[in-house]
C-alpha cells in the first residue's frame, strides 16, 4: 500500500517484478493512470471513458441500484441498462465521486501549533490547524480538501479532490450476477461474481461540480483506462490503485491483543444478535425487509469479517509476531542516541492505551447505537448541528460544518428508504439492554436517565419516544434541521428532547476522547520513528497505514495454498457458475446467463488456454476495504481487472500483512465484456470504452 | 483393471505411460511381482519381506487389532509394535491370507451342462460344475480353490489360492495415525492417514498351510516387493495389483437407472437409521459400544459411499451416458449377422431384471436383517447347516460345504466380541417394523408368522426369542453346530426354532433368486458379446467388471481438479496432520507424532522438492472395495504405496469410470518407513525389509 509519492523508491523492485512503464509517472497525481483513479461511494473505482462512465463494483454502488428500486421497477434484482443518456438515473444525492488532485505535505503548518501541548489542547491545534488549512482549500469551488494523518500523527498531507455531485446509473447486472455467491461466497475463492456497475459524473455545462440537474453534461475526466483486450495468465504482473481505508499494521503489539483478545469476539457477538433482532422483526414484513436490505448486508459482511479477521489473525500467530518484532525494535532502539526519549513516549502511549481499553465495551455499544439506527441518530445529529452552529463555521466540529450541512440533509432525506419504526426501537432495545448490563463504573448518567435502568423500562421508553416522535416525516427533519439550537433543545418532540438530554454526555465522551487522541497522536510519532529507523536498519520501507488516500499496490496473478494439498488456481470460469447454480439464491444464476454460458459462445473474450471464459482472477495485490472498486493494470497500465473481495485466509490483513495467504479477488475485464457482448448486451458502451463488439 | 493375462495386449500403451518393465512378466502369476500380492482379509496385501510379513492397510487388519484389544490393552488407541516374533499376535481364527497360484479358464467345463437349459437348471448345472471343479481342485491340501465368472456368464476361470490360516498382528500404527481424520476424512482428499498395519503369514513346520499353533514358523513366500527408497513426483507412473471386489460398469442402462433412482437412495436411508439405532442403544453403555465399533465403522463408511456414489453418478449424468451408450450398441448390433438372437437374449434379461425389481425393498431388508445381526444369523446357519449335512458335501449350498465348516466355526466363536443383546433386539425390531410396513405382495408367510404383523408385535416376540435363546452362549453355539438336522428343528430354544420356522421361506426365496440369477446368467452373455463387439468395433479392450479376482491398474500420480478453480495437489505433508489436528477424535494426532513434525527430523524419507515429510499420495489408478491394501508400484515394480481409499469424487466409480474424477488415495511407503524410524520405531522390521535404519 504505497504513496504513489513512494514508487520512485520501489522503481526497481516494481520492474524486476515485471512492470514495464515509469514508476515516475505513477508517482504523479496530475498523471495517466492515476488521474483516472477515483473515490467512488466508500470505495474506488476508474473513469474508463472520455465521457465521465465510472467503472466500479456492483456492492459498491449497490446504495445507487437500491435509491432507484422500487415495488415495480426491482434494479436489485433484474439490473439496469441506461439505453440512452436520457436513461440514466440519478444516484441518491449524498452519492459522490472525488478524483484527487493535490496531494501536498503540510506537516510543519499543522504541527505548529501543537508543540508543548498535551492531550486535548495536542488534539485541537491540529484539529483547528486542519480546518484553516481544509477551508482555505475550499474556497476554490468545487473542491473538498482533507487532511490526512500518515504514520499516526508523524505527518500530515493536505489531498484535493474534485467533488463530482451528479453520478448516474448507467449498466448494472442482475445482482445474481453482480453478487452470485452473496454471502455464502463473499471472501470466498474460487468466486464468480460479476461485481461490477457503471456509473457516470455529470457536471454543470460551465464544467464545474453541481448537484443533479437535468441540463448537466458529462463530465470530462483528466484521463481514463484503457480497457484491456488482451489475455492474461498466472503469473502475469498486476498492479492496483484505490483508496485503501484503513489498517493497523502499525499499531502497538498490546493492541493486536485487544483486536484477538476483546474486540473481534465481542463484534461478532454484537453483530450476530443485532442480525437476530433484524431478522425476527422483518420475518413477517417483506416490505421492512427491503428497507433493511443494506444493513442486514453490511452486518452479515462485519460478522463474517470479523470472525476471518479472529481466524486469521490466530492462524499467523499475529500477537506473538507483533510482540517478537516489538522487542526486538524496543532492544535495536536501546542502540540509539535518542532512545530515552522514545521509550519515554512509547511507555506513556501504553500506558493511554490501558486508559481507553477499560470503556471499551460502553463505547462499541454507544456508537452502534448511533451508527445503526435512523430516527435517533437523526435526532443527535439535528440537536448536534444546532449546536455546533452556535460556533463559527471554522470551529465547529468535523461532520457539522457548513460543507457537510448537504451531506446531513442528505442523510435525512433518506431515512424513509432504511427504516422501519417496529425494527429500529427492537435493535435500539436491545442495545440498551446490553449496555445497562455493564457495571457501573462504565455507566452514564444521561442515557440511564433517558432510557432508564433495566431493560423492561428501556423497552418501554424507547416505545414512548417513538410513538410520539415526528421525526418519521421527511418534511419534519428537514424544517427541524433549519431551526435553532434554543428551539430544538426545547421541542416537544420526545426524540428530539432525549437527543437534547444525552448530547452533554455524548459531548464529554467525546472530549474524552479527543483527549486519549490527542495524547496517542503527541505519542505514537516517537513509535513509528523507532518502527521505520529499526525497519531501515533491515533495508525495508515502510509505508503508512492505510487511511483512504490513494496508494498503489504491484504484485501478480496468483495460486493460493490454503491448506496442504489444496491449491486454488488463479482463474474461474464461467463453468464454475454452472457447477454452483441450485436457482436458489444466492446460486441463482440467471437463465440467459446459463443459457450464453451452455451454447458456449465466447468469442473474443475467451481465455485461450482453458478453452473457456473466465470470469474472476486472483493476485497477491495488497488491499484492504476502500478498495472495492480499484482497477487492476496490467504491466503498461490496462485495466485487466476490477477489485471486489479479498479471500477468507487473508481479512486479516488490515492488521498483518501475511504473504502467505494475503490475495486479492478481481472481476476479469474479460467476463464484463462478454456479458455486455453476448448476455445483457450494451454496445453503445462497449463502443464508448473503445472496446468490440464481442 | 486389467487381468494380468491381458497385459500383453495392451504393453505398448503401458510402456508409452511410464511402465518399464516387461508387461508378459506382470502376466505371470507365478513371477514377481504378482506372485508377491495377496488377498488379505476383505481387501488385499503384499508380502514385503522373505519372512511372509505381508503390509496391508489398518482397515483391513482392524479386525486383527480389535480382536487383540481387551479394556486393558487398547490396540486400536495405542498401536502394537511387536519387539519380536514371540510377541506376535494371533489374528481371530477366520482371518486368511489368500496366494493366488493358479489361474485357469474353464469355460467349456463350467458350460457343458447348461446348454439348452433355462433358469434354476441353468443355474444349478454352472453350480454343480463349479462344485466339482473346487472339490477336484481342492484335493491337493492348503489350496482354497474357487471358479471365477467373468464377463457376466461368458468365461469362467479356476482359481487356486494357498490359504495361510495362522496370521499375526506385527506392527500396527495407533489409531489416531492409522485412521487419522476417521470418517471426516473417509473418501476425501486432501488426505493425511498411516493406514498401514503389517501382518506375518505363519504356516506349519513343515511348510503347509495350518491354523494357529505356537509351533508354527513363519511363511517364506514365493517373492516379495521390494520397498522403495526413492522419491516420488507428480506425473511419475503407478501401478496397482490387487483384488477389486465387485464392479458393475457392463451392467444394463436399466440397472443403472435402478441405482440411481432406488438402490442407493434407499441404501443411504437404511443405513442412516440402523446408525440411529445403535447409537440410541449404545448411548450409555461403554461396552456395547466397543463391541459394535466395527459395525458403526462399516454402516458409515457404506453411508457416505452411497451418498458418494449417488453425487458422482449424477455429476457424471451416468444413466443417460449409460443409455446413450446402449442404445448406438444396439444400433450398431443391428449390421452384424447375429443380431436377432443376440437382440432376443438382452431384451429377455430386460424382462428378468424387471421381476428381479418388483421385490426389492423387501429383498434388501431380509438380507440386511440377516447380515447385520449376530444371534439371528447365527441361529439361522445352524439351521442351514443342519439342513445342507443333510447332502452328500459337493451337493450343498456354497458357503456350507465342509470346507466353509471352520469359517462358520470362527463366526459362530466370534459373536461374543460383536454383540449386545438389547443392541441386536432394537436393530432388528426396527429392520421388521420397515419390513412390516411393505405392501403385502412383498410379504412372506413365514416372517409375518414369527415376527408378527405389526411393529409392538414384533418388538415384543423379539424380546421373547432373546430372553429364552441360549445362543449368546459360546459353547451352546458350538454344541448346536455339532447336532443333527432333526435335533436342531426340534430344538427348545426359542431362536433355533424361529429360524427353523424361517428356513422354509429362506430356502424359496433363494430359489427364486437362483432362478432369476441362472436366467441372467444364461442370457447377458448375449449383452457382453454385443458391448464387446462394440467396443472392438470402436478399438477399445474390455476387462471383465470386477469379481475379487487379481486384477491391475496403471497410471501415474496425478492432480485432481474437483471444481472449478480448485486443484487438489498430489502429495500431501506432515505440515496438513498439524492443521487439521484439534485434539480431538479423528483429528487427534498423538503426541509422538507432533512433536516429531514440530522436530522436523524427518531425514531420508523427506520428499526434496517439499523440504517435508510426505503422507499420502493421490493417482489416477483404477481402483474399487477390495483393492484396500494394494500395493502401488513405480515403473520397475518397487513399493511406492499403499492404497487404502478412493476421493469422494470417484466412489461412483464401481459403476461409471469417469477419467476427470476417478482417483486413489495411497499411503507414501515414505511416511510409513518414517514412521517405525523415527515416530514409532521399529528398528527390527526395517532392516527385515532392507530398508534403511532412517
Amino acid at each position: 500500500m504505497w504513496m504513489p509519492s513512494q514508487l520512485p523508491e520501489i522503481a526497481e523492485r516494481m520492474e524486476s517484478a515485471g512492470f514495464r512503464g515509469r514508476a515516475g509517472e505513477l508517482s504523479e497525481l496530475a498523471r495517466p493512470p492515476m488521474n483516472a483513479v477515483v473515490r467512488v461511494g466508500g470505495g474506488s473505482g476508474a473513469f474508463v471513458s472520455n465521457d465521465g462512465l465510472v467503472l466500479t463494483n456492483h456492492h459498491v454502488a449497490f446504495g445507487v441500484i437500491q435509491y432507484n428500486s422500487t415495488a415495480g421497477r426491482d434494479l436489485i434484482g433484474e439490473g439496469y441498462i441506461a439505453a440512452d443518456r436520457a436513461a440514466e438515473l440519478p444516484a441518491n444525492p449524498d452519492y459522490r465521486v472525488l478524483v484527487t488532485t493535490g496531494f501536498e505535505r503540510i506537516t510543519d503548518r499543522i504541527l505548529a501549533d501543537a508543540h508543548g501541548k498535551r492531550g486535548r489542547d495536542y488534539f485541537d491545534a491540529i484539529d483547528h490547524a486542519s480546518k484553516a488549512v481544509v477551508a482555505e482549500c475550499e474556497r476554490e469551488p468545487g473542491l473538498r480538501c482533507s487532511v490526512a494523518n500518515m504514520y499516526y500523527g508523524t505527518d500530515f498531507h493536505l489531498v484535493k479532490q474534485l467533488e463530482l455531485r451528479d453520478i448516474r446509473l448507467v449498466y448494472a447486472p442482475p445482482g445474481s450476477i453482480g453478487n452470485y455467491g452473496g454471502e455464502v461466497d463473499n471472501f470466498i475463492w474460487p468466486r464468480h461474481s460479476g461485481d461490477f456497475t457503471l456509473l457516470r459524473a455529470y457536471v454543470a455545462p460551465d464544467g464545474t461540480p453541481a448537484g443533479y440537474s437535468p441540463d448537466n453534461v458529462p463530465f470530462t475526466p483528466p484521463a481514463h483506462l484503457p480497457v484491456s483486450t488482451r489475455n492474461v495468465k498466472e503469473g502475469d504482473y498486476a498492479m492496483l490503485a484505490g483508496y485503501p481505508g484503513i489498517t493497523y499494521r502499525h499499531r502497538m503489539a498490546s493492541e493486536f491483543e485487544g483486536q484477538v483478545e476483546w474486540q473481534l469476539p465481542s463484534r461478532a457477538a454484537l453483530f450476530g444478535r443485532m442480525l437476530e433482532v433484524i431478522e425476527a422483526e422483518t420475518a413477517d414484513d417483506a416490505e421492512a425487509r427491503v428497507l433493511y436490505a443494506s444493513q442486514v448486508r453490511s452486518l452479515l459482511n462485519g460478522l463474517k469479517r470479523a470472525r476471518g479477521e479472529l481466524d486469521g489473525l490466530k492462524r499467523s500467530d499475529a500477537v506473538a509476531a507483533r510482540v517478537v518484532d516489538e522487542t526486538a525494535m524496543l532492544a535495536w532502539l536501546e542502540g540509539q542516541s535518542d532512545a530515552a526519549t522514545i521509550r519515554t513516549d512509547i511507555y506513556a502511549a501504553r500506558v493511554v492505551l490501558k486508559q481507553v481499553a477499560s470503556t471499551r465495551e460502553r463505547d462499541q455499544l454507544l456508537a452502534t447505537l448511533l451508527r445503526h439506527t435512523q430516527l435517533l441518530r437523526a435526532a443527535v445529529t439535528l440537536q448536534r448541528l444546532a449546536f455546533e452552529r452556535g460556533k463559527p463555521d471554522a470551529q465547529r466540529e468535523p461532520g457539522y460544518q457548513q460543507r457537510d450541512e448537504a451531506l446531513i440533509e442528505g442523510q435525512l432525506r433518506q431515512v424513509q428508504r432504511r427504516y422501519a419504526p417496529a425494527v429500529e426501537q427492537a435493535l435500539l432495545a436491545d442495545l440498551v439492554s446490553q449496555y445497562l448490563a455493564l457495571p457501573a463504573g462504565q455507566r452514564v448518567a444521561e442515557f440511564d436517565a433517558v432510557f432508564g435502568t433495566t431493560a423492561e423500562q428501556a423497552r418501554e421508553r424507547i416505545a414512548a419516544l417513538y410513538a410520539g416522535t415526528a421525526l418519521g416525516d421527511e418534511a419534519t427533519r428537514l424544517a427541524a434541521m433549519q431551526a435553532d439550537a434554543v428551539a430544538l433543545a426545547g421541542s416537544d418532540d420526545p426524540l428530539l428532547r432525549a437527543a437534547a438530554a444525552l448530547q452533554p454526555a455524548l459531548l464529554r465522551l467525546e472530549d474524552e476522547f479527543k483527549t486519549h487522541e490527542g495524547e496517542l497522536l503527541r505519542l505514537r510519532p516517537a513509535y513509528m520513528r523507532a518502527l521505520i529507523g529499526y525497519r531501515q536498519s533491515q533495508g525495508r520501507a515502510v509505508y503508512p497505514d492505510a487511511n483512504a488516500t490513494l496508494r498503489v499496490s504491484y504484485g501478480r496473478i496468483s495460486t493460493l495454498d490454503p491448506r496442504d494439498g489444496v491449491r486454488y488456481l488463479p482463474l474461474t470460469t464461467v463453468q464454475g457458475i454452472a457447477e454452483k447454480h441450485t436457482g436458489e439464491e444466492p446460486f441463482d444464476a440467471p437463465r440467459p446467463l446459463l443459457d450464453a454460458i451452455a451454447r458456449g459462445d465466447f468469442g473474443g473474450t475467451a481465455e485461450p488456454s482453458l478453452g473457456t471464459q473466465t470470469v474472476n482472477f486472483l493476485t497477491n495485490l495488497d488491499t484492504t476495504g476502500g478498495n472495492s472498486g480499484s482497477p487492476v493494470m496490467d504491466a503498461e497500465g490496462r485495466l485487466i481487472g476490477l477489485n471486489f473481495d479479498s479471500n477468507w485466509e487473508s481479512v486479516s490483513a488490515s492488521w498483518m500483512y501475511d504473504p502467505r495467504y494475503k490475495r486479492a479477488i478481481h472481476v476479469d475485464m474479460r467476463y464484463m465484456r462478454w456479458l455486455m457482448a453476448k448476455v445483457y448486451p450494451a454496445p453503445h458502451l462497449l463502443a464508448e470504452m473503445g472496446l468490440p463488439a464481442e
